[in-house]
């Protein structure tokens, strides 16, 4: 049972269900995100801290998870929980919710554990209606536009009316009167707008708009509930294994308005820069404005700075929520906040989204400030934006065409063809093709094709707009607010400065400047800065295990060690007979009909195996080297395509009909599970033999001592046989090692067994998870998607260990392993080995390494360093 | 360590290496088997129980694994123990070991626990030489053919004198002076050819025939001993699976002459006839000879009851010895003896060899004569046996001519015209030929032929084919893997060791030992006994296990419960859908591009699956029925070939591209590890929708209570999601039960997780045993044989349960299971359900049921009895 799980109907009556935050009163702290929500529980800590938060109250997670296990029913006692809750906000507000006077307004927003596209954003200025709306009037118009915007998202996201019915209205009438702005709309014209919107939702909905206070609120918080079962809402939670009990809080709060006149404001910040890290307060505001204003990119917002200027006692208060919620929260901090009439309120705090140069410049600077530890900085950077720093950026020295410059929203530089919307950007990545999402705007509909996509590139909206901050959390490059770009989505063209370019033409995005580019532009390898160098310092001060990487071409073998491999985990040496002055020979080795044409072969080749060890060696000095033998099935060797078999038979000198032959020979229906691994080394020991000669010789020669592993072994006899064989090629040579992969669910049962023959173990967890599961890798892609999104697995198995199944049997082969062999080296080699909660599993396994691409070598660094204090810290809590 | 491990030389003072037996003093008995070999503890027994045997001394196997340990020496004190023996044998015979007055003459014989051709046999008159062969002889002609004996079989076993060499010598003797026999040469004769025999030994090895007695004993010895492993013995031993460790014993023994004239005689006999099992003295003998000369064939032997007259008090003594023995020993035995000068001597006794019939007869008398009882009765019948009683065989005294040997896959013999496809055979055998289906694979597809055939060839596939499953299954002989068999489909012929067979050819298949034979080569019906059915009887009140059938069509589940099947434990579904007259509706469904579709094509199906149910369930009346879900990849029942594409998409209505483009959509790299099992149902739950709306429907008309399972799970929650599929569609109907096939390493793991929604486990261990192992059993015929051979399995670990790997994964999974549910119904129905010694592997972890193809019941009921007699004994002995 989760800890949200439904409470019994006969429990009901003792539950807390509503939580309020004020100046009065305080249920809740920062620590109860999981009941309250994230929003709700820091608007209760600021509360608790004495920030300028106006009232509320949150209903919790527990109500979501009761409604949707009790047939949408809510629990027993909510209402009258509520109900005091309001009479709470009365008392502090001197204001009364439905009272023709002073009537109090409410904004009812969700708020899940984490920040969530696809739920519903906010309903403001409930309790309005053709009674209290003049009770709110010195200033009709300020009155009208209130009520014209409660109609309008309430109509929306509540009554499910089309948003662009109510925008017609405001274009149309902005239209008649030649207007610009809806500010430029006076007082009778949001009057009249306003008795137009009420009639849309009568007409749309059947029923007049709701005039009863309370019937708004109930309206509004059962669209937060429901808006948590919406196919985006779901499709988010899927792509980022969030579980469905987690549920969502509602939080009903006071409203104030940054909309009364200018002297009033709204605007978001973020307290260091969430692009660079600096320490710098960056954000931007728009006067007299309510909160979707600024987020609909519909004026441009202003930055922060200004605020210094227009309201100098607003903007100093705000300087000191910054110091105050830095010091308390200990992280860069992404605030909203609203300005009524020159005082200021907070209406949110978060820790803030930044970029991997943010994160680590932010995680170095605090340290330095005496903020956090070093281990709190650690802990604090989430492994995976390091990828982004790997990322490519455009070449400085490349020629390029700049078609139009829009806002550098989230960096990075990408290059792909265009399309237009998310469906088509979605089928074409499927196709291998790389694209770049153009869109006016993005909403959370476009999700899918913004993860298809290399990049997104937006012709409205600002550095807080919805397919900015989207992308930074996904790591793509992104160009905002390009506003010189017409996009036409039904000739599917985007036209800039004369050019117009079509569906399929090539662009290239510099997230990290605003630059839209022409044509594909060169790029450049990653540069890493003196914090990434910094923080990859600590974390290898802290991590219990080492990180090595998978390569065996010399250049990758050369960025893992530039990236701070400490050795190669794993070199495949089939990886070595692609290339086409090998290829032959090793074409000519499976065709062999004896094992004399076999060796004959094998002579041939073993120059180039012995040349690239010592390529690989010579890189790795000092450093431990794993080299796998031969592993995977020899017919993926063989050429498949007429052409191609013609060619090789008049190379060969052999009739084509007996290449044929022998290709259709070696042809299997499951090779993942055929010939291959150990098992060529039991059938043909010249072609291990060859492998272990070039191994030693090239050793030899370098001071290396090697790693000699054995792929595919399930049996003590198959692992004695084999060592036996590199004993024997070796002679007198003892500079080696002989271990094996542990790859199938037998070799992890028989660990006790082949340990006796074996100095170390690598886990092939892709094998492993196959051969446990079932399930080819090749294959998945027909069913893994459904198993996702039906719950079967939360994440695929083949990105995030099945720490149920595969890791039961890591951790089984690792206690025979050692029992039997107590000294026993132990590895992973497995795409597993770069994934941070993969990691974690096997610090817990207690595994002496991880071995991962070169690219990932950093993540695995502070994934290893993440796990040991983790460890560390349930070992001491324990 | 074993029992024979090797002793630390400092340990070896205490050690008894050498066994004494004889009328005066015996160290042994017949419990020593592991000690001192079948032989030498059979001979101890004898003398132990008073019967008339030859004095003499055994050198245990601990001798043998002492001296393969340390480098082909002897033990310390063997010598002198060995000494002392031929003191206490020159005392007891009142001889002396080469004295040349009354010298003691020695016989050496191998006996490992086992009879094992390969040894070396029997070395008799050892002691003889120049001197001693002078105090032999009133007789002169008698000594110098025991001396000649001595030299011929010393030459040949002990120094590797090429055996034709001393036959040579001895045709040209005989033709020079016209004798027809050796006893019809003269003692002069014998004389001079004992001198060029001599003369022949000291040519080939360089060294005179050694005259010293004790080094005569000590050169057999190291012949026995040596004979371990030569590489028949060798070979003997991996393919019977005895391991090397086991070592053999040297039995030392006076020896008896039945060649010092006409009342003397030498014999082997069988206390019941060996072939039908009937209560007669069944054995021959010959007058004036020694113990090789029956086994040679020389002379024609007499039979047994002629001794009667021709000596009758041997011949009475030799009734009393036979009826001592079976009621010493509770079984039928196979006896060596001696007659010299009317004295009976015993050699040898050992439990007789005997055919199937004669097993079930032997074993059911002796029940009624009191000899035995039924639970020792079970325990004396190898299952394996009853396999030939329900199958033609080839006729042991056929002559045959191998064309090749692949694997024993499916048992009996058939003879017919070869066939390449099963089209033709299905045709020729409409016209009443009988055909042999001959494939490099088979596949779905080739099901209708394979039911026309007689037999089935495959070139490719191992125990668990396809080919060899659909056979078994079938009941029909089949020989799988015989890869030195290239099959040309295009030319209709195939060839093997240079000879071409084109169609219609005949062969002959003994699916019983895997041969391919040339021509038509002749067989013996089976025959069916009333002891047959006693015994049947018998197992089934003893076996604690149900055993139940796999079995999909009326006419084999009529033969699986005439053969006492007690249930159906797997019906696999999908082999309903081959028919023609489905297999289109089949195609279509697979073809359908949306769930309407598939649908539609459904309906069509669902009529034909109910009737097949309704007919199933009639025919197991009150028996429990587990029918399995559609399991296998779909793209299997798609048609290859152009011409039936064409065909297909003709019919289907549909453009042949888009049927190509489906198929080829269809394709997967591994499809074991692919789209099958739940798999489908999940992603396509119609077709399980329909499938289990036709089992109940057909159930309720019935009565029966069917068992739904689901295949392929590996996870709880698909688990949970595929119950409340059966759930959904069942509706108010409860009578059935749910259940899944634990066949993936993450089910076994994950049982306690599964067996929450699952009401019943059925192993599947062939698909267990191809993910634990990461073996298919489509390709282990290309490497599965020289893991055999090298003795890195044992056995076919599809034949047998690989009980370390897949043995661990079943006991995990019924204890999770039965830890989460109890009462969970527990059952196994892979290829090892019909496996003896995976039988009695299944009866220790507990399982309530064995599921076997029809033909295996039998074997499968008295395995089960055996497994539960032999696990009683295990529990009530500790």
């Amino acid at each position: 049972m989760t800890a949200n799980a439904a409470r019994k109907p006969d429990q009901n009556s003792n539950v807390k269900w509503v939580y309020s935050f004020g100046r009065e009163s305080c249920d809740g702290d920062s620590s109860q995100r999981n009941l309250l929500g994230s929003k709700g529980a820091n608007l209760a800590e600021m509360s608790r801290i004495g920030l300028p938060v106006p009232p509320g109250f949150t209903l919790s997670t527990e109500v979501c998870t009761f409604f949707y296990e009790n047939e949408n029913k809510y629990p027993e006692h909510l209402q009258e929980q509520v109900n005091n809750a309001i009479v709470l906000l009365e008392q502090e507000t001197n204001m009364e919710f439905g009272d023709a006077r002073k009537p109090l307004l409410l904004a009812v927003r969700s708020g899940s554990r984490v920040s969530m596209p696809g739920m519903m954003d906010t309903v403001l200025n409930i309790g309005l209606n053709d009674e209290t709306v003049k009770a709110l009037g010195n200033d009709k118009r300020f009155a009208f536009d209130c009520y014209r915007r409660l109609i309008q998202m309430y109509g929306d996201v509540v009554l499910g009316v089309p948003r662009h019915l109510f925008e017609d209205v405001l274009d149309a009438y902005k239209e008649r009167h030649s207007l610009k702005n809806d500010t430029d709309i006076n007082a009778e014209g949001l009057e009249e707008i306003t008795v137009h919107f009420k009639k849309i939702v009568e007409k749309e909905t059947g029923h007049p708009f709701p005039q009863d206070p309370r019937a708004q609120l109930w309206g509004a918080i059962g669209a937060v509930f429901n808006s948590w079962m919406t196919p985006r809402a779901v499709t988010y939670r899927r792509i980022n294994s969030i579980p469905e009990d987690w549920g969502t809080a509602v939080n009903v709060q006071a409203v104030v308005f940054g909309n009364m006149g200018d002297d009033c404001a709204t605007g978001v910040a973020f307290t260091r820069d969430p692009s660079t890290g600096e320490n710098i307060f960056y954000g931007e505001y728009l006067v007299n404005a309510q909160g979707e204003d600024v987020v609909a990119g519909i004026r441009t917002p202003q930055p922060l700075d200004t605020l210094k200027q227009a309201m100098p006692e607003a903007y100093e208060e705000l300087l000191k929520v910054r110091s105050t919620l830095e010091n308390h929260f200990h992280d860069m901090q992404d605030i909203e906040f609203t300005i009524q009439n020159k005082n200021l309120y907070m209406l949110q705090t978060r820790n803030g989204k930044r970029t991997a140069t943010a994160a680590l410049r932010c995680a170095v600077e605090m340290v330095e400030e005496g903020l956090i530890n070093q281990h709190e900085a650690l802990l604090r950077i989430d492994p995976a934006v390091l990828d982004k720093l790997l990322h490519p950026a455009i070449d400085p020295n490349a020629q390029k065409t700049v078609l139009a410059k829009g806002l550098p929203a989230s960096p990075g530089a990408a290059a792909g063809e265009i399309v237009f919307d998310a469906d088509r950007a979605e089928k074409l990545a499927a196709k291998g093709k790389k694209v770049i999402l153009c869109r006016m705007e993005t909403s959370p509909e476009d999700i899918h094709g913004m993860h298809a996509a290399e990049g997104i590139l937006t012709s409205r909206g600002g550095m807080t707009s919805h397919a900015a901050v989207v992308a930074r959390g996904m790591g793509k490059p992104c160009v905002s607010g390009a506003g010189d770009i017409a996009i036409d989505y039904r000739n599917r063209t985007m036209s800039v400065g004369g050019k117009t370019l079509k569906e399929g033409d090539v662009i290239t995005l510099d997230g990290g400047t605003g630059e839209v580019l022409h044509g594909r532009v060169p790029m450049r390898e990653p540069e890493v800065t003196g914090h990434f160098s910094t923080v990859m310092g600590w974390a290898d001060n802290v991590r219990r295990m080492k990180v090595r990487a998978n390569a065996e071409t010399p250049h990758d073998a050369q960025i893992a060690r530039d990236f701070g491999a400490e050795g190669i985990g794993l070199c495949r040496t089939e990886h070595m007979f692609f290339d086409p002055a090998r290829i032959l020979h090793m074409r000519q080795m499976i065709l062999s009909e004896t094992s004399e044409e076999r060796r004959t072969a094998l002579d041939k080749l073993f120059p180039h195996q012995k040349k690239d060890f010592i390529a690989l060696f010579k890189i790795m000095t000092g450093l431990p080297v794993t080299v796998r033998l031969l592993d995977p099935p020899l017919h993926e060797f063989l050429p498949q395509g007429s052409t191609e078999i013609e060619e090789l038979a008049k190379t060969l000198g052999l009739p084509e009909t007996a290449v044929r032959k022998r290709i259709s020979r070696l042809h299997e229906s499951n090779p993942m599970l055929g010939l291959r691994g150990a098992r060529l080394g039991i059938l043909y020991p010249e072609i291990y033999e060859m492998q272990v000669r070039a191994i030693l010789e090239a050793a030899a020669e370098t001071n290396a001592v090697p790693e000699i592993m054995i792929p595919l072994i399930s049996t003590k006899k198959e692992m004695e046989i084999m060592k036996a064989l590199v004993e024997r090629v070796a002679g007198d040579n003892k500079n080696y090692i002989v271990g094996t992969m542990v790859e199938l669910p037998r070799a992890a049962l028989a660990a006790g067994d082949i340990a006796e023959h074996a100095a170390f173990f690598s886990f092939g967890t892709n094998d492993l998870t196959q051969t446990a599961l079932g399930i080819s890798r090749d294959d998945a892609g027909y069913f893994l998607p459904e198993y996702e999104r039906q719950g079967i697995f939360t994440k695929d198995p083949f990105s995030s260990i099945d720490v149920k199944g595969v890791g039961e049997l890591v951790k089984t082969a690792v206690e025979r392993g050692q029992a039997a062999r107590p000294d026993i080296k132990l590895g992973i080699c497995g795409e597993h080995g770069g994934d941070p909660s993969s990691i974690a599993f096997f610090e817990g396994a207690k595994l002496d390494y991880v071995s991962c691409s070169p690219f990932r070598v950093p993540i695995a660094r502070l994934s290893a360093a993440q796990a040991t204090l983790r460890a560390a810290k349930i070992s001491s809590s324990s």
